[in-house]
């Protein structure tokens, strides 16, 4: 990981870019722009292998989060990248966006209304992505997502439709893409009732691909053979968040660094690898989730950071998100100051999974308060003051405990105090939220812009505040992928 | 104000820094990049105009928040800067910094603990700021607010005290730092219960400088003349929001133009401006009064771009802030992905200067709740169904109102309701904050990262992600301020 780039390699990256319009100026008899875009060198000079990273949900905020679980002093790859930018996310028809609108934005440079896949507002006709643009430029490509491969986010890199929801056209969209790699989440387009029924599997394989679970055959994978790889997954076809992660399931990382294996050829390729469940681990308001999947996103990216240090000269890294999700806050209203955001460390399982737990002891009716308080000592923290004495639950939290707890078991949620989740989940996550000192603002998505971060032949077009889909033209321009 | 900067403006201006590494590069023969860094022409080129621009309490959701009164497609000139980074705000002793620590962090490019006033956090000395090693560089300094000269900000430029509340030690020292140009608010060192002494009037007309309020003189000062300018202040020594300030009041922008005029010299300058009041009007949660003050700040922002447009090669913006404040959420879990953040435009006054016509009422008893509610629909919008439907008073908003009214009549607040606030005025902004889709997780500061956008010479070392002493940092570099 590079933390201490040195300036010189920002000039001397930072020149490229503005060699030909300086030489327009220097020779001014001759000069106009035009010259310079269609100049030869400077196409060559472009990026044979581009990585594009997105965070589902990841603003500034979430960036900031991982400080919850990195040890004091180690920071992420991402915000060590030299080049750095801020993006406008909003969709055509509304000023707060969805992950489809936004993953057409962020894939085709153009504008849609949100829900839709890769086609105009209209729906006069597809957008082509800069992942087909690079397929047709006889790059490889590659598809990660730690959430379904059909989900929104990466469905707009490979596939076109009116409506996201779409799942079992999208994902028989993955077999006629032609792309050579997809890898992580399975295809919610092939589960009914949470259960696969197999008939993506066979399009897929029908199209000359191989189709590997977990570690089964994932080291022997022919770099010659078209490859769709999945983890075990859950109902929506997405992995296990990192902090629920069983030591022997792949990662994100894991499959970013098979794509470089299996991709990795002449004629270069495109890789995009989105970091889905960060999403929704905001939606849910939790925080430490959040922060994990932040920290695992970024493993992912030094994966492509690794692969850039041998070949710097013809390496683009454009790390971006899609939207924020949930208004995070670093600081909140209840402890003001006083917050500690490393108490966060002490949460050992996702919101999600605990909620599953509940609901279990809900059926079971085997489970008392205390026992529930047990629960909240050994998988939140709270209440275990050999740990932090600020995971003291005064008479207050175990009152509000309590009354979220009795909910659970019997089923009835106020859904104005506890939204759509299981109380007790809820509640527990939103007591170590205080004390950790961070708050959120929605369940839903925001506005507010997001960051950019990049590394590498063409970098320093990200530099500055743009609307998200100047991200996909610069990567067009950079990659020179316009035909 | 240059609202639409081409982007062929940016590329001209962002050439000329490249222009000599660049002819190092084409002359292939003798090109490195050794060279290029230890070329003496390019040392010559830092900059002798060095802006720095500080908005107190600016994250960048709170840059995204003038959406809310900036008319469609209009946009921020700190947005249009060609190079931008991110920085961390940490305190010493606090993950969550105050303005004293940041604006030492940003000053002198040191930490040191909250409060204190560019010093180490061990009272061992003072920490030299940028803006004295400018003025012994023998360039001219300048110093603009619009809360109080002495506050926290300014005051980590020109002053070294052990505490931010040492208002009269603090403001002493401007009359001992040789600087050249104070503007915008008054000292808070010389209120005593709210009203002037003299005293530091006085020993700044004994140390040479001209003191000037408001309009006159403010057109006459001789810039061979040192002076301190500032406008009509409130109780703290602060001028008036932008959203309530009458037309024939000085300006942020006012004074930094001011600023530009009376340093303009042939051995340059070092000018600070910030933009003081956006964090108070953060810490109320006061979301349009917010979206004014980036407004206003911005506006002095484009002040000093005119500047540069007249010596691009010599001149370097920065812009920044010293935290976030607040936790501004764009998008809230009441309205989701239904609001409208242009409902704010309705809102008229601040809402400090509404809770004292709140508190004129109480005192008076002469106010109905019908006759709050029409000033809700003069002063915000509320209720006014001819101005937006979604201004709309539901009857639970009605109630809410009426309670909070009752509360602020009868002088009895609930502070867990209403926090420190007037509860009318509390409820009001949260009420169209609500419908405007916006939220916030604190009255206090944040840990969020913050945004910096430069221009010019120099600016491309501001890319990346770094912390807040960097800024120092870069900027001492890029001007050769140390000794």
């Amino acid at each position: 990981m590079n933390n201490a780039m040195p300036s010189s390699f920002v000039h001397r990256f930072g020149i490229s870019r503005f060699l030909l319009p300086l030489l327009v100026l220097l020779t001014v008899s001759c000069a106009t722009v035009d010259v310079v875009q269609s100049d030869p060198v400077e196409r060559q000079d472009g990026p044979k292998y581009v990585f594009y990273f997105i965070g589902d949900g990841m603003g500034m905020a979430q960036v900031k989060l991982a400080d919850a679980v990195l040890e004091n002093r180690q920071s992420l790859v991402m915000t060590s990248l030299p080049f750095s930018g801020t993006a406008t996310t909003e969709a055509e028809d509304r000023y707060i966006t969805d992950s489809a609108a936004a993953g057409t934005a962020l894939a085709t440079g153009h504008k849609t209304s949100v829900g839709i896949i890769s086609k105009d507002s209209r729906l006069s006709g597809n957008l082509e992505t800069v992942a087909e643009m690079a397929r047709d430029k006889g790059m490889q490509v590659g598809i990660v997502s730690n959430v379904s491969i059909d989900h929104a986010t990466p469905a707009c890199f490979y596939a076109h439709s009116e409506s996201r929801d779409n799942y079992k056209e999208i994902a028989e969209q993955m077999a006629s893409s032609g792309f050579d790699y997809f890898g992580g989440g399975y295809a919610r387009g092939d589960l009914e009732g949470g259960r696969p029924v197999g008939r993506i599997v066979a399009i897929m394989k029908g199209s000359g691909y191989r189709v590997i679970e977990g570690w089964k055959g994932f080291n022997e994978v022919p770099s010659d053979l078209k490859c769709w790889a999945f983890e075990s997954y859950d109902s929506n076809g997405a992995i296990d968040y990192a902090i629920d992660r069983e030591p022997d399931k792949l990662s994100l990382a894991d499959y970013t660094r098979k794509g470089i294996q299996l991709l990795d050829n002449t004629n270069g390729f495109f890789l995009m690898v989105e970091g889905g469940k960060l999403d929704w681990a905001c939606h849910a308001n939790d925080g430490a989730t959040a922060a994990h999947e932040v920290v695992d996103f970024d493993f992912a990216i030094a994966e492509a950071l690794e692969f850039y240090r041998s070949r710097p000269a013809q390496t683009l890294i454009v790390v971006t998100a899609d939207h924020e999700c949930g208004g995070l806050g670093i600081g909140n209203r209840e402890v003001s100051y006083g917050g500690d955001i490393t108490l966060l460390r002490h949460q050992q399982i996702s919101a999600e999974e605990f909620s599953e737990k509940v609901s279990r002891w809900s059926k079971r009716k085997q489970v008392s308060f205390p026992m529930a308080l047990d629960s909240a000592r050994v998988y939140f923290g709270l209440g275990d003051t050999s740990l932090d004495k600020a995971l003291l639950l005064s008479r207050a939290e175990r009152e509000e405990l309590k009354k979220a707890y009795s909910a659970s078991m019997s089923g009835r949620s106020d859904t104005s105090l506890y939204g759509k989740g299981d109380p007790l989940t809820v509640t527990l996550t939103r007591v170590l939220n205080r004390k950790a000192g961070i708050g959120w603002t929605t369940d839903s998505h925001t506005a507010i812009p997001v960051p950019v971060f990049a590394i590498g032949a063409g970098a320093e077009a990200f530099n500055g505040f743009y609307d998200n889909t100047d991200i996909a033209k610069k990567i067009i321009e950079a990659a020179g992928l316009r035909r």
